[in-house]
């Protein structure tokens, strides 16, 4: 019984009457971890997120699932995962007779996140989904009326939400540091390797570096406003007789106005290496370049007097474990988490409105 | 006589087989310094430009245009120059008659650089004119017409273009140690004070920002990569209830495409401070921070490790009278300027591109 069935319960019970303090006792244990399986185990998902559960509190790693025996079998063994809590594509929705499984936690191609989310929540599993939440906008609409309809929670996985920097970052911008945000600059790039791999595959990835770095860029300039573009200026640079671009494109650079006169210049490249933002109002600024790698951020701020390096106010644990344990979180105490399925079709609809721009020639409205 | 005439001379004695040699020591006099007239007595005229002939080999400073009584006394007398070296804008036209003034070096609001570039061409004297330009590329195009109808020569006070760490700059990206340019993140902007300054006036300063301090990004893109874009996208962002900006812009910020595929992200803005670009290519980075400013410029580059300070090869002497003494030099050996009467037009035509894009929603190919 998962915790959200058990606090269905608890409520049906209050509802009735029935002393509930037993059952009290037992949807709100604290000591319970919830059941993560992870999905899909490339290089994301086995270095970067799979060893971070040792620092999770609410949170453990309890299943795998891959297309792929020879990994099930690796980290299967590494993580101490039974084979019963093993899965391949073809065995997945199994995963719903799996009690010790709450989480699915999907790091794939982006086009295929949409239909293991919907198989995920068909099974009756809440669903941790990478970021871009998908391919397209409506398949983000799709992925939300799956889990809205299996009443189960859906996250996309915007780690820098729970970045220490990023957090000083936010809290500065809104509590008006800068005098009112007048620009801000975000570029997020790097240098694409092998053409054969995914990420250059349009069926795949659903479109290029916008798809899978410059949306670090777009997402950072509306957590940082706190406010939704009204309109996307965009332009593409792509030398098509790469054969690393054959089918997606390379630089794609934005430009985004907000209500409160709020503007960004943003960039999304596969050929040039940039992980940074600033942000700008008539008082000063705050920077923070690497700004959403995967650690070694650094801020600095100019407010008054010279730029000046700033330590951001310490988090309780890395931006891994903290995004992971969020959506336990949620699980357990009912709320929405800070970056759910309508965080991630915000983003696909403007990616979609930056495609429009860059192709047709003209300012997209939103 | 000025030097251009004694070339004239020279080579009109040459052609009719005349001996040349006591003639031609005259015209190549290695002591003889130009004089220059400074049209606009204000403070970049008085604090940063007039002081710097005293660093100058080729220039001098010999006389003064002002609309103002005190400043001429004032300055007059600072500097040596003398009662008949002093002019009015009534008497300005009298310079004619001056034989020690070479170049009139115009440093007014830019909406009448065009009429004192006009009266100075047919005074005989050559022209040095602040940036921008002009109010308009029109006015531009009346500006070359005069001073070639004249025979005498113009330059435009782009200033970066002598001072060290730009050279650098330029340097290293075009011997390709970034590889092919992909990406040039410029912004410039200040916070602007005084509601009833020319810069604010429409009929004074031709625009906002980006004539003002928005060109500096522009012309830095173009000097950079060394092309011409051929299209550009723009979004402004100005609070029309803030008495600074009744009249002109705020904030613009644009993006250009150039031929080989390199782009850029520019902002100009009066309502936030930086000073600074990025240009980056697939093997790394060189950035100047503060870039053009007059002077404390700073450098760092990423070209293989991580990011490193640099130092730029070491220029003659600063960037002001560099300046100064190129037009003289030019103007001394019969060369254009590297930053002559068609490289401010350039910059006004896209400046009005730029506007165009903004107000249109659209992308303006040039």
């Amino acid at each position: 019984m998962d915790p959200m069935s058990k606090r269905t319960f608890l409520a049906a019970g209050l509802a009735a009457g029935v002393a509930a303090l037993p059952l009290r006792a037992g949807a709100a244990d604290p000591n319970r971890k919830l059941g993560y399986a992870i999905l899909g185990l490339g290089y994301y998902a086995t270095r970067i997120i799979m060893p971070r559960f040792a620092e999770c509190e609410q949170s453990r790693l309890v299943a795998l699932v891959s297309g792929t025996p020879e990994k099930l079998k690796t980290f299967g063994e590494q993580y101490g995962i039974p084979e019963s809590h093993r899965y391949s594509y073809e065995t997945f929705d199994r995963i719903a007779d799996n009690p010790d499984v709450d989480i699915v936690y999907i790091i794939t191609p982006n086009s295929l996140h949409r239909t293991f989310t919907e198989r995920a929540a068909k099974a009756g599993k809440h669903v941790m989904c990478e970021k871009p939440m998908a391919a397209t906008a409506a398949d983000c609409q799709a992925m939300i009326a799956a889990c809205k309809a299996a009443g189960r929670k859906l996250m996309i996985g915007y780690r820098s939400r729970f970045q220490a920097h990023n957090i000083e970052a936010i809290k500065l911008v809104r509590d008006g540091a800068l005098g009112p945000v007048r620009t801000i600059v975000a570029d997020h790039g790097f240098t694409i390797g092998d053409p054969k791999q995914w990420r250059l595959n349009k069926a795949l990835a659903g479109g290029g570096s916008l798809m899978d770095i410059g949306i670090y860029s777009l997402n950072a300039t509306r957590y940082l406003t706190g406010e939704e573009p009204v309109a996307v200026n965009a332009m593409e640079s792509t030398d098509r007789s790469d054969p690393r671009f054959k089918e997606v494109e390379d630089i794609i650079s934005f430009q985004l106005l907000f209500p409160s006169g709020a503007t960004a210049n943003c960039y999304s490249a596969y050929s040039a290496n940039f992980n940074r933002y600033r942000v700008t109002g008539p008082k000063g600024f705050v920077e923070i370049d690497p700004a959403t790698s995967y650690q070694g951020q650094s801020m600095r701020t100019q407010l008054g007097g010279p730029p000046t390096p700033r330590e951001p106010a310490p988090t309780k644990t890395n931006q891994f474990s903290a995004q992971l344990d969020h959506l336990s979180e949620c699980i357990l105490t009912g709320r929405e988490p800070i970056v759910s399925g309508e965080e991630g079709l915000k983003d696909l609809r403007i990616i979609e409105a930056i495609y429009r721009s860059a192709r047709e020639g003209r300012t997209v409205k939103l």
